[in-house]
Protein backbone atom coordinates (compact mmCIF):
# COMPACT_ATOMS: atom_id res chain seq x y z
CA UNK A 1 0.00 0.00 0.00
CA UNK A 2 1.15 3.41 -0.39
CA UNK A 3 0.15 6.35 1.63
CA UNK A 4 -1.91 9.59 1.03
CA UNK A 5 -1.36 12.69 2.53
CA UNK A 6 -2.85 15.71 3.13
CA UNK A 7 -5.67 16.63 0.00
CA UNK A 8 -3.81 13.93 -2.00
CA UNK A 9 -6.04 11.55 -4.05
CA UNK A 10 -5.87 8.77 -6.36
CA UNK A 11 -6.97 8.60 -9.79
CA UNK A 12 -7.02 6.58 -12.89
CA UNK A 13 -4.21 7.38 -15.14
CA UNK A 14 -6.11 6.23 -17.82
CA UNK A 15 -9.36 4.97 -18.97
CA UNK A 16 -8.56 1.78 -19.20
CA UNK A 17 -7.72 1.42 -15.54
CA UNK A 18 -4.45 -0.46 -15.48
CA UNK A 19 -2.55 2.51 -13.66
CA UNK A 20 -3.48 4.84 -10.63
CA UNK A 21 -2.09 8.05 -10.14
CA UNK A 22 -1.58 10.15 -6.56
CA UNK A 23 -2.59 13.86 -7.54
CA UNK A 24 -3.18 16.85 -5.20
CA UNK A 25 -5.42 19.76 -6.47
CA UNK A 26 -2.67 22.09 -3.82
CA UNK A 27 0.22 20.67 -4.87
CA UNK A 28 0.40 19.12 -8.40
CA UNK A 29 -2.67 17.43 -10.56
CA UNK A 30 -1.73 16.40 -14.17
CA UNK A 31 -2.78 18.26 -17.13
CA UNK A 32 -4.06 17.54 -21.02
CA UNK A 33 -0.41 19.09 -21.73
CA UNK A 34 1.38 16.33 -20.17
CA UNK A 35 -0.86 13.52 -21.91
CA UNK A 36 -0.64 15.18 -25.30
CA UNK A 37 2.91 15.71 -24.76
CA UNK A 38 3.30 11.55 -24.22
CA UNK A 39 1.61 10.60 -27.41
CA UNK A 40 3.29 13.27 -29.33
CA UNK A 41 6.66 12.17 -29.00
CA UNK A 42 9.05 9.81 -30.52
CA UNK A 43 10.59 6.93 -28.20
CA UNK A 44 12.46 4.11 -28.60
CA UNK A 45 10.33 1.21 -28.13
CA UNK A 46 11.94 -1.56 -27.28
CA UNK A 47 15.58 -0.61 -25.21
CA UNK A 48 17.39 2.36 -24.67
CA UNK A 49 16.63 5.69 -22.22
CA UNK A 50 13.93 8.46 -21.60
CA UNK A 51 14.13 11.54 -19.37
CA UNK A 52 11.47 13.63 -18.47
CA UNK A 53 12.58 16.96 -16.76
CA UNK A 54 9.97 18.91 -14.68
CA UNK A 55 8.35 15.59 -14.15
CA UNK A 56 6.20 16.57 -11.24
CA UNK A 57 4.31 13.56 -10.09
CA UNK A 58 5.80 11.30 -12.78
CA UNK A 59 2.87 11.76 -15.02
CA UNK A 60 4.82 11.36 -18.07
CA UNK A 61 7.18 8.37 -17.52
CA UNK A 62 4.23 6.42 -16.16
CA UNK A 63 2.16 7.20 -19.66
CA UNK A 64 5.49 6.20 -21.44
CA UNK A 65 5.85 3.33 -19.45
CA UNK A 66 2.90 1.94 -21.21
CA UNK A 67 4.37 1.97 -24.76
CA UNK A 68 8.04 1.26 -24.51
CA UNK A 69 10.49 -0.62 -22.60
CA UNK A 70 13.13 1.90 -22.48
CA UNK A 71 15.01 3.23 -18.95
CA UNK A 72 12.64 6.36 -18.35
CA UNK A 73 13.91 8.70 -15.53
CA UNK A 74 12.11 12.11 -14.02
CA UNK A 75 13.75 14.94 -12.29
CA UNK A 76 11.24 16.91 -10.02
CA UNK A 77 12.84 19.82 -8.38
CA UNK A 78 10.24 20.13 -5.32
CA UNK A 79 10.56 17.39 -2.71
CA UNK A 80 7.01 17.30 -2.29
CA UNK A 81 6.34 16.46 -5.41
CA UNK A 82 9.17 14.59 -5.61
CA UNK A 83 7.76 12.15 -3.16
CA UNK A 84 4.18 11.88 -4.94
CA UNK A 85 6.63 10.46 -7.96
CA UNK A 86 8.04 7.79 -6.00
CA UNK A 87 4.86 7.09 -4.59
CA UNK A 88 3.76 6.57 -8.32
CA UNK A 89 6.17 4.12 -9.49
CA UNK A 90 5.28 2.14 -6.34
CA UNK A 91 1.98 2.12 -7.05
CA UNK A 92 2.15 0.67 -10.15
CA UNK A 93 5.12 -1.39 -9.13
CA UNK A 94 7.40 0.35 -12.20
CA UNK A 95 10.62 0.12 -10.19
CA UNK A 96 12.40 -2.28 -12.81
CA UNK A 97 11.83 0.53 -15.92
CA UNK A 98 10.68 3.39 -14.24
CA UNK A 99 13.60 6.53 -11.58
CA UNK A 100 12.69 9.27 -10.11
CA UNK A 101 15.27 11.92 -8.95
CA UNK A 102 15.08 14.78 -7.02
CA UNK A 103 17.06 17.95 -7.90
CA UNK A 104 17.10 20.92 -9.91
CA UNK A 105 18.01 20.71 -13.94
CA UNK A 106 20.46 23.15 -13.89
CA UNK A 107 23.17 21.65 -10.99
CA UNK A 108 22.60 17.87 -11.84
CA UNK A 109 25.43 17.63 -14.42
CA UNK A 110 27.23 14.44 -11.65
CA UNK A 111 23.96 12.95 -11.50
CA UNK A 112 23.22 12.26 -14.74
CA UNK A 113 24.90 11.16 -17.78
CA UNK A 114 25.55 13.53 -20.68
CA UNK A 115 24.60 12.86 -24.06
CA UNK A 116 23.45 9.52 -23.17
CA UNK A 117 19.42 9.72 -23.82
CA UNK A 118 17.49 8.61 -26.81
CA UNK A 119 14.53 11.12 -26.12
CA UNK A 120 14.43 14.35 -23.24
CA UNK A 121 10.63 15.15 -22.72
CA UNK A 122 9.59 18.05 -20.65
CA UNK A 123 6.27 20.00 -19.99
CA UNK A 124 8.09 22.93 -18.36
CA UNK A 125 6.81 26.09 -16.58
CA UNK A 126 4.88 27.99 -19.24
CA UNK A 127 5.19 31.87 -17.47
CA UNK A 128 7.42 34.32 -16.87
CA UNK A 129 7.88 35.23 -12.99
CA UNK A 130 5.14 36.04 -11.33
CA UNK A 131 3.83 38.77 -9.47
CA UNK A 132 4.83 38.57 -5.77
CA UNK A 133 0.96 38.28 -4.89
CA UNK A 134 0.97 34.66 -6.99
CA UNK A 135 3.76 33.68 -5.07
CA UNK A 136 1.83 33.85 -1.83
CA UNK A 137 -0.92 31.77 -3.31
CA UNK A 138 0.49 28.67 -3.51
CA UNK A 139 4.19 27.91 -3.89
CA UNK A 140 3.92 24.26 -5.10
CA UNK A 141 1.82 26.06 -8.46
CA UNK A 142 3.55 28.93 -8.54
CA UNK A 143 7.00 26.91 -9.20
CA UNK A 144 5.34 24.08 -11.33
CA UNK A 145 3.98 26.85 -13.58
CA UNK A 146 6.45 30.26 -13.68
CA UNK A 147 10.08 30.65 -14.35
CA UNK A 148 11.12 30.77 -11.05
CA UNK A 149 13.64 27.96 -10.33
CA UNK A 150 14.31 27.62 -14.40
CA UNK A 151 13.81 29.53 -17.69
CA UNK A 152 12.67 28.77 -20.96
CA UNK A 153 16.58 28.71 -21.68
CA UNK A 154 17.47 26.59 -18.57
CA UNK A 155 15.20 23.78 -19.83
CA UNK A 156 16.60 23.51 -23.22
CA UNK A 157 20.23 23.65 -22.30
CA UNK A 158 19.37 20.68 -19.57
CA UNK A 159 17.62 18.94 -22.70
CA UNK A 160 20.69 19.57 -24.85
CA UNK A 161 23.06 18.29 -22.37
CA UNK A 162 21.40 15.27 -21.63
CA UNK A 163 20.23 14.00 -24.62
CA UNK A 164 22.88 12.53 -27.25
CA UNK A 165 23.08 13.92 -31.06
CA UNK A 166 20.61 12.34 -33.08
CA UNK A 167 18.20 11.94 -30.06
CA UNK A 168 15.13 13.37 -30.06
CA UNK A 169 14.10 15.94 -27.55
CA UNK A 170 9.95 17.12 -27.11
CA UNK A 171 8.60 19.86 -25.36
CA UNK A 172 4.90 21.21 -24.63
CA UNK A 173 4.28 24.92 -24.07
CA UNK A 174 2.19 27.74 -25.15
CA UNK A 175 2.18 28.91 -28.73
CA UNK A 176 2.71 32.34 -27.78
CA UNK A 177 6.80 31.11 -26.17
CA UNK A 178 7.11 29.89 -30.32
CA UNK A 179 9.48 32.38 -31.16
CA UNK A 180 11.06 32.25 -27.38
CA UNK A 181 11.52 28.32 -28.35
CA UNK A 182 12.60 27.95 -31.44
CA UNK A 183 15.15 30.55 -31.01
CA UNK A 184 16.57 28.30 -27.49
CA UNK A 185 16.42 25.33 -29.75
CA UNK A 186 18.27 26.55 -32.60
CA UNK A 187 21.13 28.03 -29.64
CA UNK A 188 21.44 24.63 -28.25
CA UNK A 189 21.67 22.92 -31.71
CA UNK A 190 18.47 21.38 -31.57
CA UNK A 191 16.60 21.45 -34.74
CA UNK A 192 13.08 21.56 -34.60
CA UNK A 193 11.40 18.55 -36.83
CA UNK A 194 8.09 18.49 -35.78
CA UNK A 195 5.52 20.99 -34.60
CA UNK A 196 2.00 20.46 -34.14
CA UNK A 197 -0.87 22.81 -32.75
CA UNK A 198 -3.32 22.31 -30.26
CA UNK A 199 -6.60 24.06 -30.87
CA UNK A 200 -10.10 24.23 -28.22
CA UNK A 201 -12.39 23.84 -30.91
CA UNK A 202 -12.22 24.46 -34.82
CA UNK A 203 -12.00 28.51 -35.70
CA UNK A 204 -10.52 29.20 -32.56
CA UNK A 205 -6.89 30.40 -32.03
CA UNK A 206 -3.99 27.56 -30.93
CA UNK A 207 -3.94 27.18 -27.33
CA UNK A 208 -1.15 24.59 -26.75
CA UNK A 209 2.46 23.81 -28.96
CA UNK A 210 4.08 20.42 -29.22
CA UNK A 211 7.41 20.33 -30.78
CA UNK A 212 10.14 17.94 -31.16
CA UNK A 213 13.59 18.84 -31.95
CA UNK A 214 16.96 15.94 -32.97
CA UNK A 215 19.91 17.34 -31.67
CA UNK A 216 22.30 18.22 -34.40
CA UNK A 217 19.76 17.68 -36.92
CA UNK A 218 19.26 19.03 -40.21
CA UNK A 219 16.98 22.31 -40.82
CA UNK A 220 13.37 21.35 -42.01
CA UNK A 221 10.55 21.43 -40.04
CA UNK A 222 7.19 19.83 -40.50
CA UNK A 223 4.02 21.16 -39.48
CA UNK A 224 1.60 18.30 -38.53
CA UNK A 225 -2.40 18.81 -38.96
CA UNK A 226 -3.89 20.80 -36.32
CA UNK A 227 -5.30 18.61 -33.36
CA UNK A 228 -8.40 19.81 -32.42
CA UNK A 229 -9.64 18.95 -28.30
CA UNK A 230 -13.44 19.76 -28.45
CA UNK A 231 -16.25 19.27 -30.96
CA UNK A 232 -17.99 22.50 -31.55
CA UNK A 233 -20.88 20.70 -29.19
CA UNK A 234 -18.15 20.68 -26.25
CA UNK A 235 -17.57 16.86 -26.91
CA UNK A 236 -14.27 15.72 -27.37
CA UNK A 237 -12.89 15.31 -30.67
CA UNK A 238 -12.75 11.38 -31.90
CA UNK A 239 -8.65 11.82 -31.85
CA UNK A 240 -8.85 13.71 -28.16
CA UNK A 241 -10.59 10.81 -27.08
CA UNK A 242 -7.99 8.14 -28.39
CA UNK A 243 -5.43 10.25 -26.71
CA UNK A 244 -7.51 11.04 -23.58
CA UNK A 245 -8.84 7.55 -22.95
CA UNK A 246 -5.80 5.77 -23.79
CA UNK A 247 -7.81 3.93 -26.89
CA UNK B 1 -4.63 49.74 -74.24
CA UNK B 2 -1.81 47.59 -73.08
CA UNK B 3 0.65 45.69 -75.71
CA UNK B 4 1.27 41.59 -74.78
CA UNK B 5 4.65 40.12 -75.16
CA UNK B 6 5.45 36.32 -76.11
CA UNK B 7 3.16 34.08 -74.28
CA UNK B 8 1.78 36.72 -72.04
CA UNK B 9 -2.26 36.66 -71.50
CA UNK B 10 -4.68 38.43 -69.74
CA UNK B 11 -6.61 36.92 -66.99
CA UNK B 12 -8.97 38.67 -64.29
CA UNK B 13 -7.96 38.94 -61.16
CA UNK B 14 -11.08 38.23 -59.07
CA UNK B 15 -14.18 36.42 -59.62
CA UNK B 16 -15.71 39.63 -60.13
CA UNK B 17 -14.08 40.92 -63.20
CA UNK B 18 -13.44 44.57 -61.89
CA UNK B 19 -9.37 44.04 -62.50
CA UNK B 20 -7.09 41.90 -65.10
CA UNK B 21 -3.91 41.22 -64.91
CA UNK B 22 -1.19 39.75 -67.31
CA UNK B 23 0.40 36.92 -66.82
CA UNK B 24 3.01 34.73 -68.58
CA UNK B 25 3.23 30.41 -67.63
CA UNK B 26 7.33 31.32 -68.69
CA UNK B 27 8.25 34.09 -67.20
CA UNK B 28 5.49 34.76 -64.32
CA UNK B 29 1.87 34.09 -63.33
CA UNK B 30 0.52 34.53 -59.59
CA UNK B 31 -0.13 31.66 -56.88
CA UNK B 32 -2.53 31.17 -54.47
CA UNK B 33 0.35 32.23 -52.11
CA UNK B 34 0.18 35.89 -53.16
CA UNK B 35 -3.86 35.57 -52.76
CA UNK B 36 -3.91 34.22 -49.48
CA UNK B 37 -0.79 36.44 -47.89
CA UNK B 38 -3.08 39.56 -49.76
CA UNK B 39 -5.60 38.72 -47.71
CA UNK B 40 -3.72 37.72 -44.40
CA UNK B 41 -1.66 41.16 -44.40
CA UNK B 42 -3.09 43.69 -41.76
CA UNK B 43 -2.67 47.24 -44.22
CA UNK B 44 -3.30 50.80 -43.76
CA UNK B 45 -6.84 51.49 -45.30
CA UNK B 46 -7.51 55.25 -45.73
CA UNK B 47 -3.81 56.60 -46.06
CA UNK B 48 -0.79 55.49 -45.82
CA UNK B 49 2.19 53.49 -47.27
CA UNK B 50 2.65 50.14 -48.55
CA UNK B 51 5.69 48.17 -49.94
CA UNK B 52 5.42 44.98 -52.04
CA UNK B 53 8.71 43.71 -51.81
CA UNK B 54 9.83 40.61 -54.88
CA UNK B 55 6.10 41.78 -56.60
CA UNK B 56 6.96 39.67 -59.75
CA UNK B 57 3.99 41.07 -62.07
CA UNK B 58 2.55 43.31 -59.35
CA UNK B 59 -0.57 41.17 -58.46
CA UNK B 60 0.09 41.93 -54.43
CA UNK B 61 -0.24 45.36 -54.67
CA UNK B 62 -3.47 45.07 -57.33
CA UNK B 63 -5.11 42.63 -54.84
CA UNK B 64 -4.56 45.24 -51.95
CA UNK B 65 -5.60 48.34 -54.06
CA UNK B 66 -8.93 47.06 -53.93
CA UNK B 67 -9.31 47.20 -50.42
CA UNK B 68 -6.70 50.14 -49.44
CA UNK B 69 -6.21 53.64 -50.39
CA UNK B 70 -2.91 53.50 -49.01
CA UNK B 71 0.02 54.43 -51.19
CA UNK B 72 1.51 50.94 -52.67
CA UNK B 73 4.90 50.54 -54.11
CA UNK B 74 5.87 47.26 -55.76
CA UNK B 75 9.45 46.37 -56.34
CA UNK B 76 10.53 43.70 -58.72
CA UNK B 77 14.05 43.13 -59.76
CA UNK B 78 13.75 40.77 -63.30
CA UNK B 79 13.32 43.90 -66.23
CA UNK B 80 10.74 41.50 -67.94
CA UNK B 81 8.92 41.06 -64.94
CA UNK B 82 8.40 44.44 -63.90
CA UNK B 83 7.70 45.61 -67.44
CA UNK B 84 4.23 42.91 -66.89
CA UNK B 85 3.98 44.84 -63.61
CA UNK B 86 4.05 48.26 -64.73
CA UNK B 87 1.65 47.50 -67.40
CA UNK B 88 -0.39 45.98 -65.05
CA UNK B 89 -0.65 49.00 -62.98
CA UNK B 90 -1.48 51.11 -66.68
CA UNK B 91 -4.51 48.06 -67.81
CA UNK B 92 -6.11 48.74 -64.47
CA UNK B 93 -5.79 52.77 -64.36
CA UNK B 94 -4.07 52.81 -60.99
CA UNK B 95 -1.31 55.06 -62.10
CA UNK B 96 -2.62 57.44 -58.85
CA UNK B 97 -2.31 54.91 -56.56
CA UNK B 98 0.03 52.24 -57.41
CA UNK B 99 3.82 52.72 -58.16
CA UNK B 100 6.48 50.11 -59.74
CA UNK B 101 10.09 49.85 -59.18
CA UNK B 102 12.72 47.85 -61.34
CA UNK B 103 15.47 47.49 -58.91
CA UNK B 104 17.07 45.21 -56.07
CA UNK B 105 16.26 45.26 -53.10
CA UNK B 106 19.72 44.98 -51.35
CA UNK B 107 20.61 47.93 -53.57
CA UNK B 108 18.11 50.40 -53.28
CA UNK B 109 18.82 52.35 -50.00
CA UNK B 110 18.47 55.75 -51.99
CA UNK B 111 15.64 54.98 -54.03
CA UNK B 112 13.23 54.46 -51.19
CA UNK B 113 12.83 56.22 -48.05
CA UNK B 114 13.90 54.19 -45.15
CA UNK B 115 11.56 53.46 -41.94
CA UNK B 116 8.86 54.47 -43.92
CA UNK B 117 6.04 52.22 -44.66
CA UNK B 118 3.12 51.21 -42.68
CA UNK B 119 3.28 47.23 -44.14
CA UNK B 120 5.58 45.95 -45.74
CA UNK B 121 4.30 42.45 -47.67
CA UNK B 122 6.79 39.84 -49.69
CA UNK B 123 6.44 36.44 -51.07
CA UNK B 124 10.19 35.66 -51.44
CA UNK B 125 11.72 32.61 -53.38
CA UNK B 126 10.97 29.54 -51.37
CA UNK B 127 14.28 27.73 -51.90
CA UNK B 128 17.74 27.57 -51.53
CA UNK B 129 20.06 27.85 -54.46
CA UNK B 130 19.04 25.43 -56.92
CA UNK B 131 20.93 22.88 -58.67
CA UNK B 132 23.07 24.28 -61.89
CA UNK B 133 19.89 21.94 -64.13
CA UNK B 134 17.63 24.07 -62.31
CA UNK B 135 19.10 27.13 -63.24
CA UNK B 136 19.14 25.73 -67.01
CA UNK B 137 15.75 25.77 -67.69
CA UNK B 138 14.08 29.06 -67.20
CA UNK B 139 15.78 31.89 -65.92
CA UNK B 140 12.75 33.75 -65.23
CA UNK B 141 11.12 31.14 -63.11
CA UNK B 142 14.65 30.21 -61.05
CA UNK B 143 15.09 33.49 -59.67
CA UNK B 144 11.40 34.18 -58.51
CA UNK B 145 11.64 30.65 -57.07
CA UNK B 146 15.33 30.01 -55.81
CA UNK B 147 17.32 32.46 -53.50
CA UNK B 148 19.53 33.33 -55.99
CA UNK B 149 19.54 37.39 -56.04
CA UNK B 150 18.59 37.29 -52.47
CA UNK B 151 18.64 35.00 -49.22
CA UNK B 152 16.31 34.93 -46.75
CA UNK B 153 17.94 37.20 -44.64
CA UNK B 154 18.51 39.52 -47.67
CA UNK B 155 14.78 39.75 -47.80
CA UNK B 156 14.22 40.40 -43.75
CA UNK B 157 16.62 42.93 -43.72
CA UNK B 158 14.88 45.00 -46.14
CA UNK B 159 11.50 44.37 -44.64
CA UNK B 160 13.06 46.22 -41.98
CA UNK B 161 14.74 48.82 -43.52
CA UNK B 162 11.98 50.06 -44.71
CA UNK B 163 9.07 48.98 -42.38
CA UNK B 164 8.41 52.00 -39.34
CA UNK B 165 8.84 51.50 -35.80
CA UNK B 166 5.89 49.58 -35.47
CA UNK B 167 5.02 49.01 -38.67
CA UNK B 168 3.82 45.41 -40.03
CA UNK B 169 5.72 42.77 -41.92
CA UNK B 170 3.91 39.89 -43.46
CA UNK B 171 5.43 37.50 -45.58
CA UNK B 172 4.10 34.12 -46.62
CA UNK B 173 7.13 30.91 -47.32
CA UNK B 174 7.00 27.35 -46.21
CA UNK B 175 6.47 25.96 -43.33
CA UNK B 176 10.02 24.15 -43.29
CA UNK B 177 11.64 27.29 -43.47
CA UNK B 178 9.71 28.38 -39.80
CA UNK B 179 12.58 27.99 -37.82
CA UNK B 180 14.53 29.99 -40.39
CA UNK B 181 12.34 32.87 -40.63
CA UNK B 182 11.76 33.37 -37.21
CA UNK B 183 15.51 33.24 -36.39
CA UNK B 184 15.62 36.42 -39.23
CA UNK B 185 12.79 38.17 -37.86
CA UNK B 186 14.40 38.44 -34.53
CA UNK B 187 17.41 39.08 -35.38
CA UNK B 188 16.15 42.15 -37.64
CA UNK B 189 14.06 42.66 -34.70
CA UNK B 190 10.61 41.94 -36.32
CA UNK B 191 9.10 40.33 -33.53
CA UNK B 192 6.09 37.36 -35.16
CA UNK B 193 2.95 38.33 -33.72
CA UNK B 194 0.36 36.78 -36.27
CA UNK B 195 1.02 33.24 -37.64
CA UNK B 196 -1.07 31.37 -40.22
CA UNK B 197 -0.66 27.45 -41.44
CA UNK B 198 -2.51 26.69 -44.38
CA UNK B 199 -3.28 22.86 -45.01
CA UNK B 200 -4.22 21.88 -48.26
CA UNK B 201 -7.42 19.52 -46.62
CA UNK B 202 -8.04 18.27 -43.41
CA UNK B 203 -5.31 15.66 -41.79
CA UNK B 204 -2.44 16.79 -43.53
CA UNK B 205 0.76 18.37 -43.10
CA UNK B 206 0.78 22.24 -43.41
CA UNK B 207 1.97 23.33 -47.14
CA UNK B 208 1.73 27.31 -46.45
CA UNK B 209 3.02 29.97 -43.62
CA UNK B 210 1.69 32.95 -43.29
CA UNK B 211 3.45 35.32 -40.55
CA UNK B 212 3.31 38.69 -39.92
CA UNK B 213 5.43 40.67 -37.37
CA UNK B 214 5.88 43.98 -35.78
CA UNK B 215 8.87 46.35 -35.70
CA UNK B 216 10.60 46.36 -32.55
CA UNK B 217 7.19 44.72 -31.06
CA UNK B 218 6.42 42.87 -27.78
CA UNK B 219 6.96 39.28 -28.01
CA UNK B 220 4.00 37.38 -27.75
CA UNK B 221 2.47 35.35 -31.22
CA UNK B 222 -0.99 34.07 -31.85
CA UNK B 223 -1.41 30.71 -34.13
CA UNK B 224 -4.56 31.94 -35.65
CA UNK B 225 -7.23 28.87 -37.03
CA UNK B 226 -5.94 26.81 -39.76
CA UNK B 227 -6.88 27.52 -43.07
CA UNK B 228 -7.92 25.00 -45.03
CA UNK B 229 -7.56 24.92 -49.07
CA UNK B 230 -10.15 22.11 -50.12
CA UNK B 231 -12.70 19.57 -48.83
CA UNK B 232 -11.82 16.01 -48.60
CA UNK B 233 -14.11 16.04 -51.95
CA UNK B 234 -11.34 18.42 -53.74
CA UNK B 235 -13.77 20.90 -54.17
CA UNK B 236 -12.96 24.51 -52.68
CA UNK B 237 -13.33 25.32 -48.74
CA UNK B 238 -15.57 28.05 -48.09
CA UNK B 239 -12.75 30.23 -46.57
CA UNK B 240 -10.97 29.53 -50.02
CA UNK B 241 -13.13 30.49 -51.87
CA UNK B 242 -14.00 33.66 -50.08
CA UNK B 243 -10.20 34.55 -50.56
CA UNK B 244 -9.75 33.20 -54.24
CA UNK B 245 -13.08 34.91 -55.32
CA UNK B 246 -12.65 37.76 -53.91
CA UNK B 247 -15.84 38.35 -51.90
Amino acid sequence: MVELYDDERLDYLLADETMKIIQSPTAFAFSLDAVLLAHFSSIPKKRGKILDLCTGNGVIPLLLSKKSNAEITGVEIQERIFQMAKRNVALNNLHDQLQMIHGDLKEMQTTLEHSSFDTVTVNPPYFKTPSSTEHNQNEYLTIARHELYCTLEDVVKACKRYVKPGGKVAMVHRPGRIVDIIEQFRKYRIEPKRIQFVYPKQGKEANMLLVEGIRDGKADVKILPPFYIYEQDGSYTQQAEEVIYGQ
